[in-house]
């Protein structure tokens, strides 16, 4: 069987991962469509029961930072699966943007991010290659290590084969 | 009458409220239009004739933040008017994107980014309920408070109802 | 002949200047098409060989930050020329983005970014005229002095005049 052929629920699966449900703390929603394409909210690394937190550079060190950026895509991942229902209706991951709490001398939010995209690109295929933005912020809410935001297109719910 | 029955007109009038309109220093649109969705400047905080300066966590407290939010908001409110006509015409704010100038140490910009989004949905209803990402920054121009950008589907002319 | 009758190829060689192509360091696109709507990766400032790197209000200065700003901007119509084709095929610049890598009393941020909206406008008139958010950030990927991302809509390669 393919790459192509598998769904984005059975490459999932197949990493042994699962999509992070996160809960919403403020006047937002987790996912808002217009027409075929998604918004979402900032995403964050949540481990378990607890927020990852702490700035890359001084707290977190890479190695933690990339950790981090993958629980913030599963749980990317966790707000496309409630919204759709189907991942299979993910037609294209369009853009990443990815805001790293970091020390003003902080430089490998490349890596960090790759994190996050790699694994996109696992999951969803050549539909999880997206344009990317990668920054430190000086800070985040409640001390976040990263957040995760997304636009992303969809196929509709007739249309889609 | 019910809460979907009075327009954002009328609801902004009933807060006390009124739309802002900012000057624009630089080179750039307050609202350009693709098709059925608009996308926003940088919104900031103008109280009376002056900006609301200073950073989170250092000159402001997030009382004084949350204040400038709404501003930053009641702006987006009056370009979004301007470029409209009739605030009726807002679909939806799909998202919103809140960069707060604040200290590294900062955590509370959930609480700041709440007053904007509170009052979008105060004014919109459940129109106004939106995706957002709300971050720390080091610095902005002319070390204003906060900024504010939206992405926005509107209604055609003709055809909204 | 007018400045509407010119193409921005014109118009770029008339200005001497020439788009710029990067090298992507990570998993990204540095274009992805959702429609006749384009999503950009983060763009930055290659001189030559070597990346414009260092914080505005430290190591560089507002004219420097300016040309930096400039050089992100040329990448960006590298990135678009390489993936329409004809730059012809733009037909707005919806809205920039400009992470200005930046200390936490710099002010000078719209300054900076104006010198890549001018240059945008330079080139497609009128429909570079753009929606921007331009802010300070802690640090950025190799202390790149900055990103510049947009959103730009295309006309479809047959509908376009």
């Amino acid at each position: 069987m393919s790459d192509t052929d598998r769904t984005p629920a059975e490459r999932l699966a197949e990493l042994g991962l699962a999509p992070i449900e996160l809960p919403v703390f403020g006047t937002f929603e987790p996912v808002v469509a217009v027409g075929d394409v998604l918004h979402t909210m900032g995403h964050w690394p949540l481990r378990g029961a607890e927020a990852v937190t702490g700035k890359l550079g001084a707290q977190l060190t890479t190695a933690q930072g990339r950790e981090a950026a993958e629980l913030a895509a599963l749980a990317l991942i966790g707000s496309l699966a409630a919204h759709l229902g189907d991942l299979g209706r993910v037609e294209r991951i369009a853009s990443v943007l990815v805001t790293v709490n970091a020390t003003p001398d902080y430089t490998e939010h490349t890596a960090v991010a790759d994190a996050a995209s790699d694994l996109l690109v696992s999951v969803f295929g050549d539909r999880g290659r997206h344009a990317r933005l990668a920054v430190g912020v000086a800070s985040l809410p409640a001390d976040l290590a990263l957040e995760l935001t997304a636009i992303v297109q969809i196929s509709s719910p007739a249309g889609h084969s």
